[in-house]
């Protein structure tokens, strides 16, 4: 509750109008619970043309559970995810991933949050081994947690690669729209390669609702089940529904996807060149990652809220959201070249 | 979605204006992500008040995970919950206790869905004993599965017994507000025997939030981490909190459930002495239960939606919202009576 | 300890003398680890013969890890065993296949220990509903907690029932030898219509083994992992197979099996018609289940050992074990009568 | 079942004729079952006081079991262990706390598998955030998967420094014995900073048992029920304390190691100087761990059983066991240096 635009996360952003309006309009009546409606076919189903999804689409109430929803359909009991350390599956989930799944998480350091075939294959060594935790599923992010995205031609070779040794690649989606909006691709570009995926809506304009996309028609047969059984079954799922509905109409989603990638380019042209402020990642979604000084951060948290990403490093993120501004960017901007003109 | 209104569950009710009223308000400008916003605070304050808490409210997605949340604060891995056979969290949550928690429910058959210290003694035989999983919580509902009421003396002799035996006392809370408008009595009054409960807003009127309520201190540290790990963690919480001062706001969650209660009343009036027809359970809430005639059940479904209870012995429950009128319940209790005419 | 032999449980014998000096006979020299060594190769190859399975065989260390790994190998997540509520697997396991499976255990009230087609099908009433757990296997002991025994056209008539229901039949063998002693058929007619088992070692003269059979083909894949992760695969695996190679030579294991029974019919046989002992259960096994009155207890427990089945209905649990002699069971029953007369 | 001794690993070993001898006196005639027999009371007795420990000492059958059930009494479900990358936990138990616990691994990175109170701290950054999975016990293994010793010194300073953080100490003890041999040291000095710790028996010369010791008093409760719960539990318990009991007679599990250890040592020398053939760690144990040449690796594989420990690196594991004979090491280390020059 800043005057200040908050740089700290595209979830300190509110909800799109149109996803409250859609969700005013479901309203009205009785409706049957548990997705037995309407409107959450309707939702479903046309996410499931966006991508291209022979599974089907099950919708849940947010990101952590998106991701332990979707590796459940790629799992059995010994087997093992292979993902990048810093995956918010790893590392911002409290181990839900264990304790709801009871399964091991196989870490790759990344200097990018990107994994490649050549990194993958680093951790199938131990593949028949009994004593081994058996590697059967591979976890990216796609916009990773630094903000960068894959290529469709990475996003094709690790498909390829997966599909070759008989493992299944899950896509944490959280930010789906920002790499679609980034990539100039549709949807089901993205998520061809996949066996399944989410796809987020809260960090896009929702109040909060993600979509969990199976691709692979066989995989589909646990999914009603094991939603229900993580506890992530709505009862009035309409009001789910309704969100996916408002950000649908008219390719809200990308628009506000779109507009927020323009809003963290616009943000690192304007502090390029700024002394001690250099760029850790390629901008190529909605987040800017930079390294300042020590002493930088601290002033410029003074005033504007973000995270330090990195203690040691002086890495920061700046985050923006559907509803940034070009005066809030530019302000912030201006912050920032006033405080190493300072420093 | 038919033009008649629908006895088949609370939950195909919409949520009340007031509570979308309340999620508008809280959508402008930026919030503190996972509950660091004030209207979190404001709602959980509010209702630790009402509840006389001295832990703490964690607000979650729905009923399962309530449940889940509330009960995975009470137990170690090897401890087990006795709750009846037919308790929700037994039969309708898909194994999800046994899933995320690890934990074995103890099942006890009761007639009309209550459990008493008698019932509680007969699965106590076993305590000590290495080969068996030791009971350590009860788990009842308020209001029941079978739509009765735990009287408050019910309640405090079921309290001074658990306590007595070193056991935790749970409450399902789904339609806690029902169970205080039939009682006449605060949640305070309910909530002084229990050590945690849930306080459902979705059945009454939400769009779908419920609250975990601790009342004692010593319980408290686990819950912020429990929630996160078992995946009930809102990053954009407002829209939950929003959603509780809705119905907080002067007294509407009250008004709502005394209304609904009333209407189970009337159409319990309705069908008295109806031929064929008898109530099951007492109504003490916003339910009916009743025996028809077996092709009294095809002949009323054709056009009214409602679900059999208990096929063998032909028992049906009829549920009402808070947004059902007494034209609904009129024209259904005319149904009811006509099908009885007819037969 | 006692000087008088314990008819408390089959576990208070010692080990077969064969069976210890085929553990030493194993001893000599090195031998791979963890299964690889020709003992555990000729042990699996000689049960998997009797049984006629499949899959594979699998030596565990005890019985509650045996049922585990074989349920394990039949159930998704989200699926259910239904079992007889006095279950070893329900009772006496302190929760582990709730622990370590995360599986629902759905139990069914039995007489004499034993399921049916018919009490099966009185839970399957909910298949496809995404809020229960979903039936899957069937789990039954042979010999039962009870003491009797399916009859082949039984566990037949159970097998069919569950193919054609989409079911998969497991059976805790942790007594099977004595039920092949006492239906005088082969293990594999026993097993023909079983998906997996256990073959207990343990209770019938091995110092600590239980083998999990697996019969169908398809299901075994998953077995040497989950043995693995189920903490149950010796590194020293050679002396678990000497044990069951042991038991194996000269039919060694149905020798011991059929004179435990021929004890416990001797025992019964011997208290016939003494005043106020009445056996419980028919006597199919190496267990006499018998109600006496209550202080009749008491005074037999002053001197001999042995269990309580039934506090309220006074009815005790008297085992054999391969080591019982005439003479033990002679004296024993001397001392009922004796009581009996003193009364 | 090679003519020549196996160094591939001290589980390849038999199990040492005084573990043999006393499983057969323990044989005769009737014991009560769980652990209520005088062996199991004598050995847990003796272990006990052999540590100093104040809560107990519960047997298991292997290290697996020894490592979950130890870990499993230090941990909340959200609370997570930090311990070496390396570590049999991590890497050779097919995810094992994963599932049974459902507990996260927090691995940190080692050149000679010691973690330290200063890598410790670095995975201690995110305390108190709900995001994370809060680190609650360290794990270390005493000898560590790379055959070195930590000294007491080292001990104590990690001991000290997780009492500060309020962090628990687990060590993983298979070869307990042979860092005991080699600090000169007793258990107790050893487990004196642990919570708990395993002590092995099956490296050692046993058969196949293991025990978890509890140090601390008020960690006890838990352990019986857990055990049973994670199906470690021997009905025939006297043959799993028989093993025990044959290992501390006389001292015979120091003298075991002493001359494992000793073995290891001789083994070192004898290969000193030898061409392209370079100690990779420290010979602080039963293990000696070299960098060889990629086709001496081949060749010497074909007369001599051992693991490749890291295939690119071309380090090679020799593991010395109590019945490894100065003529078995002696004939391989000639071998060694004969591949040497002949290569």
């Amino acid at each position: 509750m800043t005057a200040r635009k908050s740089f700290a996360s595209d979830n300190h952003a509110g909800a799109h109008e149109a996803v409250l309006r859609m969700m005013a309009r479901v309203n009205a009546g009785d409706a049957a619970s548990y997705g037995d409606d309407p409107w959450t076919e309707q939702a479903c189903a046309s996410i499931q043309e966006l991508f291209g999804a022979l599974g089907g689409v099950f919708l849940v109430f947010n990101g952590t559970a998106a991701n332990v929803l979707g590796i459940s359909l790629l799992l059995r009991p010994y087997e093992a995810v292979i993902l990048p350390e810093g995956a918010h599956l790893n590392v911002d989930e409290c181990g839900a991933a264990e304790r709801v799944l009871g399964s091991k998480l196989l870490t790759v350091p990344t200097p990018d949050g990107k994994l490649t075939p050549a990194l993958i294959a680093g951790r199938l060594g131990d593949r028949g081994d009994v004593h081994r935790a058996q590697p059967r599923a591979v976890a990216i992010s796609q916009v990773t947690e630094c903000g960068t995205c894959y290529t469709l031609q990475e996003l094709r070779a690790l498909g390829e690669f997966c599909r070759s040794e008989g493992l299944r690649l899950y896509a944490d989606g959280a930010r789906l729209a920002n790499a679609a909006a980034h990539l100039g691709c549709s949807l089901a570009d993205i998520a061809a390669p996949m066996d399944v995926l989410s796809f987020g809506g809260t960090k896009n304009g929702a109040a909060g609702v993600e979509a969990v996309v199976v691709m692979a028609e066989d995989l589909v047969t646990d999914a009603p089940f094991q939603r229900k059984q993580q506890m992530q079954l709505a009862s009035k799922m309409r009001y789910l529904a309704a969100q996916f509905l408002g950000l649908l109409e008219d390719g809200l989603w990308l628009r506000n996807a779109a507009h927020a990638n323009l809003m963290a380019r616009r943000l690192a042209d304007g502090i390029r060149g700024v002394l001690g402020v250099e760029l850790w990642q390629a901008v190529e979604s909605n987040a800017v990652f930079a390294s300042l000084g020590p002493d930088q951060i601290e002033r410029l948290q003074r005033e504007w809220e973000f995270y330090v990403w990195d203690e040691p490093a002086h890495v920061v993120r700046w985050m923006t959201a559907f509803d940034t501004t070009e005066a809030d960017v530019d302000a912030f901007a201006a912050a920032v070249r006033a405080m190493a003109d300072g420093s």
